[in-house]
C-alpha cells in the first residue's frame, strides 16, 4: 500500500465522523412550535439562496469547463476535474450549512438546561462543517490523483473549488450585508423596533445571511485555501525527484501525508472539546486548538522519525503552525474589546463619528504589521530550514503553508460555531424564551467572537503561505527563472496587480450599497402597503420571502463584474505581458491582497468592539452621542470585515490559480 | 564650455524671476489696517512655527551629517552635500513661504478692483516658490556637482533634501490639521461661531496651518522628488560610458541638461498665464500647465536635434510628460465635484454618515487603478523605447521621471497659489470686506482646487515614477543582480516593507488625534476663561500665540517616532538581510505608499467635493441629515488628504535615499 493513501482513509474517516456527528445534532430536540417555525423559514431562506447560487455556479462552472477542454493540451480532463472540484466545494458547504441550520434551534432549546448542554450541539454542528470541508476536500484530491497519477489534474480540482468559493464568499458577502443593512435601517432606524423582531420583513433573511456568508461562504473560502496549498506543494515536488513516476515520489506525496494527519489531529481535538456547566466555552474553544496544533506537531514527529522522513519538512510545517498561531494572537489584541485599540477607538468616539473612524482605520493600519512581519519571517525561516536539510527552499516555503492549513478541520469547526450560536441566540429571543435562556445563549455568543478572532487571523496567515506557495508553484510551472521587480514587464505586472484586490473589494462594497437600497425599498414598501404590520396584529406577517428574494438576485448580479474582472485581466496580462508580467502581476496582487484583507478584517474588528465597549458602559453608554458615533464606525466596519475583506483571499487564490492553469498557454502564445 | 552648464545658469534665472516677481508683489497695496493686522498674526504664528522647526530640523540634520560623516566610506564630504541640501531646501521654502504671506493680503486688496487685478498677485506669489523651489534644487545639485564631479555625493545632497521635506510636509501636515480640527470643533460646533471668526483662539493657526502645509510643505515635497529624479539619473548614467569623467559622460550631464530646458519652459509658462476681467481663472492655470508642457517638448526637440543627442532620450522625457498629464486628468475625474464618484457619494449621504463614507472610500480604492496603470505603462515604455534607440532601458525609466517633474517649477507654482487665494478669501471675511469683493475671493479660491486636482496627480505620478527610479539607480549602485521575488530574502523584505507606509499613515493620522486633543482643550480654556471673549466684547482678543505655539510643539513632537522609524527599520533591513532584503522591502514600500498616497489623495478630495456637491443645494441642501454625513465623510477625508496622504510621497523618498547612501556600508556588513 502506498503511504499517500493515509490522506484518502482519513478523509473518509472525517466524513464518517461528520456523519456521526450530524445524526447526533438531528436527535436533539428542536424545542417549541414556534422556534421550529422561525427555524423553518431561515432554513427555506438559505435553501433559495443555495439553489440559485448553485444554478448560476452550474452555468459558470460548465462555461470555464468549456473553455478549458478546448483551449488546454489535456483540455478534457482539465474541465472534468474542474467540474468536480467545483461539486466537491458545494457539497461539503451544503452538508454544513445543512446541519448549521439544524444546530441553531437545538441548541437554542438546550440552553434552557444549561450551558452544557447547548455548547456540544453548536461545537459539533459547526465540527460537520470543520470535517466535511477537510474530508471532502483531500478525499476529492485523493481520488483525482489517484486516477491521473497527475498533480496538473489537481490543480484543475483546485480551480473548481476556487470558482465556488468565490461564489460562496463575496456573492455570501454581499448578501449577508445586504439583508444586514436593510434590516437594521428600516426596521431599527426608521420604525424604531428591535433588532430580531418578527414583524421586519428582512429579519428572516439577515438570519439567512449568517449562514450563507459566515457558515458556507467561509468553509468554501478554507476549503479553496486547503486544496490550493496541498496542490502548489505537490506541484512544487514534481521536479525533485526526476525519473520516477508521482506516486513514488515522497515529495509529490508528503503534503497528502500531512494533510492527512492533520486530519486526525483535527480528529481527536474535535473529541477534546468540552466545557463544564460553569466553564468557559470561549477557553474551549481556543484550547481545543492549541491542542490539535500540539497533536499535529506530535504525531507528524512519530511519523516523521519512523519513516524517516527528513526532518527538515517536519521543522517546515511545524513553523507555518506556530506563525499561524502567533498571527492569530497579535489579530486579537488588535481586535479585542479589552486592550488598547478599541478601548482608544471608543475613547475617540467622543469627538465624534470621524475622530472613530480615524482611530480605527489608524490602528487597522498598524495591525498589519505584526502579520505581515509573521508571514515573512515564516516563509524565510521555512525557506532556509529546508535548504539546512537538504531541500529545495521553495518547497519548505509550501510545506509550511500545509503546516498552516492541516488543522483547518478544527479551525473550521471553531469558526462555524459564531454563527450557529448567533443564530440559536436570534431564535431564542424571537420565540420568546426565558431571560436566563437567552443569557446563557448570549455567553454562547461571546465566546463566538473570542475564538472567532485568532481563528481569523490564523486563515489569513494561512492564505497568505498559500498564495506564496502558489506563486512559486507557478514560476516552476511556468518554467520561468524568477520573477525580478527590476525587469520592466515584472514591475509593470506588479504596479497593475496591485491594484487589482482594491479594484475588486470596491465593486463588492459599491454592490453591497445598490443592493442594499433595493432591500430598503422594499422593506419600506412591506411597512407601508401591508395593513397591521408595524403594529404587530395578531396573524399578520410579513413577506420574509420576498426580501430573501431580492436579496438572492441582487448578491449573485453585483459578483458578476468583480469575479469576471478578476479573471479577464489576469488572462489579459498574462496574454499580453508574458509570463514575468503575470508573475509580476499575482506578486502584487498578493501583496495589496494582504494588505487590504488584514485592514478591512482588523478595523472592522475593532469598530465592531469599541461600540461594544460603549455599550458596556463606558464614555457614556448606550444611547449616548458617543455611542452614535460608534454606530456610525461600526457600519462602516461591517461592509469591511463581512463582505470586501474575507472576499480578497479567495480572489487572489482565484487570479494565482487561473495563471497557473494557463501558464503553458500563456508560455506559447503571449505576445511579449 | 560644458553643455551642462545650462543647470546652473537656468537655475540662476529661475531664481532672478523669482526675486523679480516677490518685489512686484511686496510692491502691492496691503490693504487696510485691519487686514495688514490679521496678515500680521497669520505671518508671525508661521514665522514661529518655521523657526521651531529649523531648530528640530538642525538637530536632526546635525546628527544625522555626524553619522554619515563617521560611517561613510567618502563620510565628510557626505556630510556637507547633506547639510547643504536641508538648507536649499529650506531656503526655498523659506522664501516661498513668505512671498504666500506677502501675496495673500494683497490679492485680497487688489480684488476690490476686481478678479484681473487679483489674480496676477496670487499667480505671481504662487509663481515664486514655483521658481524658488526649481531654482535652489537645480543650482544647488550644480554647485555640488561642480566642485566634486562625484553624482554619489549629489546623493548625499538628495537626502539632505528629504530630511527637511519629512519635517515640512509629514510636520506640517500635522500641524494643518491640529489647527483645522481645533478650530472647527470647537469654534464651529461648540460654540456655534461661524468659520475664520476672528473671536476663535485657533483661527490664526489655521490660517498658518494652510501656508505652513501647503505652501511650505507642498515645495519642499517636490524639491524633494525633483532633486531626487535628478540624481537617480546622474547614478544610472555612470555606468553607461566608461573610461570618462563625469564631466564627459553624456549620460550624467543629460539629466541636468534636460532639468535646465524644463526651467526655462516653467519660466516662460509663468510669464504666460493671464486671465481677463471676466476670465476663467482655472482654466488660465490649466491651460498654463499645458503649454509649459508643449514648450518643454518644443525646446529639448530643438536641443537634442541640434546638438544631436539620441532621440530616444528625448522620447522618454516626453513619455514620462504625457503620462503625467493623463494621471493628472484621471485623478481630476475621481475628484471632480461634477462627475459620477462626487454626485454618487453625495447621495449616499442620503442614507447616513457609514454609507457615505464607504461609497467615497470604494471610489477612491478604483481611483487608484488608472494611474497605477499609468506609471506602469510609462515605465515600461520608457524602458522599452529606450532600449530601442540603444539606451540602457532603466536610463530610459530615470529620463521619464525627469521628464514629468522638469516642469515643477510651473506645477509648484499652481499649487501655491490655492493657499494663498484661500488665505486672501480667509483675510476678506475676517476683515470684513464688501459682498462683491468675497464673491470674487471666492472665485480665485475655486480655480485654486481645480488646478489643485491635475497637479496633484502630477505629483503622485512624478514621485512614483522617481522612487521606481530610485530603486533602479539603488540596485545599480549596491550592485545587486536584480531583486526577484522568488528570493526569500527578497520576498521577506518586501512583506515589510509593505506594512511600513501604512505604519507612518497611521501614526501620522493618530498624531494629529493627539494633537488636536490639546488644541481642543486650550480654545475651551481661553472660551472659559477669557470675559467678553465668546460674546466679541470690544477689545477682548484671544491668546493667538498660545494656540500656534500648541499646534507646533505637537506637531514636531508627534512626527519624531514616525520618522525615526522609518530611516531605523530601514537600516535594520539592510544590515540583518542585506541588499537583496532591502531591494525587496524599498520594491513592497513603493507598491503600498502609492496605493495609500492615491487612495487618501483622490477619497479625501472625493468626499470634501460630494459635501460641497450638498452645499450647493442638491440632496437637501446645507443643514440637512444629509449634509451632516457629508461633513463627516469630509472630517474623516481631511487627515487622510491633507496630513498622510501627501506624507508618502516623502517618507518613500527617505526610505530610498538611506538605502543609497547606506549601501556601500550594508554590501560590507550586513549578516546574511
Amino acid at each position: 500500500m502506498d503511504l499517500w493513501t493515509i490522506a484518502p482513509l482519513a478523509a473518509l474517516a472525517s466524513i464518517v465522523v461528520a456523519a456521526y456527528l450530524f445524526l447526533y445534532v438531528n436527535k436533539q430536540d428542536s424545542g417549541t412550535v414556534k422556534m421550529r417555525e422561525i427555524a423553518g423559514a431561515i432554513q427555506e431562506g438559505a435553501n433559495a439562496f443555495l439553489k440559485r447560487e448553485f444554478m448560476y455556479l452550474a452555468v459558470f462552472v460548465a462555461v470555464v469547463a468549456t473553455i478549458l477542454a478546448i483551449f488546454l493540451p489535456n483540455g478534457p480532463i482539465m474541465g472534468v476535474a474542474y467540474i468536480f472540484g467545483s461539486i466537491c466545494s458545494a457539497l461539503a458547504g451544503y452538508l454544513g450549512m445543512t446541519v448549521a441550520l439544524k444546530a441553531n434551534v437545538r441548541s437554542a432549546n438546550a440552553a434552557k438546561e444549561g450551558l452544557n448542554k447547548a455548547f456540544p450541539i453548536a461545537f459539533r454542528g459547526g465540527a460537520v462543517m470543520g470535517l466535511s470541508v477537510v474530508g471532502f476536500a483531500l478525499l476529492g484530491i485523493s481520488i483525482v490523483y489517484y486516477l491521473t497519477g497527475d498533480p496538473e489534474v489537481v490543480l484543475g480540482f483546485s480551480f473548481g473549488a476556487s470558482a465556488m468559493a468565490l461564489f460562496a464568499k463575496a456573492g455570501g458577502g454581499i448578501y449577508t450585508k445586504t439583508a444586514d443593512v436593510g434590516a437594521d435601517l428600516v426596521g431599527k432606524v426608521e420604525m424604531n423596533i428591535p433588532e430580531d423582531d418578527p414583524r421586519n420583513p428582512a429579519v428572516i433573511a439577515d438570519n439567512v445571511g449568517d449562514n450563507v456568508g459566515d457558515v458556507a461562504g467561509m468553509g468554501a473560502d478554507l476549503f479553496d485555501s486547503y486544496v490550493a496549498s496541498v496542490v502548489a506543494v505537490m506541484l512544487l515536488g514534481v521536479p525533485l525527484s526526476s525519473g520516477v513516476t508521482s506516486f513514488e515520489n515522497r515529495f509529490v506525496n508528503l503534503p497528502l501525508i500531512f494533510a492527512g494527519l492533520g486530519i486526525l489531529a483535527s480528529i481527536l481535538g474535535v473529541a477534546i472539546v468540552r466545557v463544564g456547566k460553569k466553564g468557559n466555552p470561549g477557553k474551549a474553544l481556543n484550547w481545543g486548538t492549541y491542542l490539535t496544533c500540539v497533536i499535529f506537531a506530535g504525531l507528524t514527529f512519530l511519523v516523521t522519525y519512523y519513516l524517516e522522513f527528513n526532518f527538515g519538512i517536519w521543522g517546515t510545517a511545524v513553523v507555518g503552525l506556530v506563525a499561524g498561531v502567533i498571527i492569530g494572537i497579535t489579530t486579537d489584541y488588535f481586535t479585542s474589546i479589552d486592550r488598547t485599540p478599541a478601548i482608544r477607538t471608543a475613547e475617540a468616539s467622543q469627538t465624534g463619528a470621524a475622530v472613530n473612524i480615524i482611530s480605527g482605520f489608524s490602528y487597522g493600519l498598524i495591525s498589519m504589521f505584526p502579520p505581515l512581519l509573521g508571514i515573512g519571517v515564516a516563509s524565510a525561516g521555512a525557506y532556509f530550514l529546508a535548504e539546512a536539510f537538504g531541500i529545495e527552499g521553495v518547497y519548505g516555503v509550501g510545506m509550511a503553508a500545509v503546516g498552516m492549513l492541516s488543522i483547518v478541520g478544527m479551525i473550521v469547526a471553531g469558526d462555524a460555531y459564531g454563527p450557529i450560536v448567533d443564530n440559536s441566540k436570534g431564535i431564542a429571543e424571537q420565540s420568546g424564551l426565558e431571560e436566563e435562556v437567552i443569557e446563557i445563549a448570549d455567553k454562547l455568543d461571546a465566546a463566538g467572537n473570542t475564538a472567532k478572532a485568532i481563528t481569523k487571523g490564523f486563515a489569513i496567515g494561512a492564505a497568505g503561505l498559500t498564495v506564496l506557495a502558489l506563486l512559486f508553484a507557478f514560476q516552476e510551472y511556468s518554467g520561468a527563472a524568477g520573477f525580478d521587480l527590476m525587469e520592466p514587464l515584472v514591475l509593470t505586472g506588479a504596479l497593475i496587480g496591485i491594484a487589482m484586490p482594491p479594484l475588486f473589494s470596491a465593486l463588492v462594497m459599491l454592490g453591497v450599497g445598490k443592493n442594499a437600497f433595493r432591500m430598503i425599498e422594499e422593506v419600506r414598501r412591506q411597512f407601508r402597503e401591508i395593513p397591521g404590520l408595524k403594529e404587530g396584529k395578531e396573524g399578520v406577517k410579513p413577506d420574509y420571502a420576498k426580501c430573501v428574494d431580492i436579496a438572492t438576485k441582487g448578491a449573485l448580479k453585483e459578483l458578476i463584474l468583480p469575479s469576471v474582472l478578476s479573471i479577464v485581466v489576469t488572462l489579459v496580462v498574462g496574454f499580453v505581458g508574458g509570463i514575468g508580467a503575470l508573475g509580476g502581476y499575482l506578486g502584487g496582487s498578493i501583496f495589496s491582497g494582504l494588505i487590504f484583507a488584514l485592514l478591512m478584517a482588523n478595523a472592522g474588528g475593532l469598530w465592531d468592539n469599541a461600540k461594544k465597549y460603549i455599550e458596556a458602559g463606558a464614555f457614556g453608554g448606550k444611547g449616548s452621542d458617543s455611542h452614535k458615533a460608534a454606530v456610525i464606525g461600526d457600519t462602516v466596519g461591517d461592509p469591511f470585515k463581512d463582505t470586501a475583506g474575507p472576499s480578497l483571499n479567495t480572489m487572489i487564490t482565484v487570479m494565482s490559480l487561473v495563471a497557473s492553469v494557463f501558464a503553458p498557454l500563456i508560455v506559447m502564445h503571449a505576445l511579449m
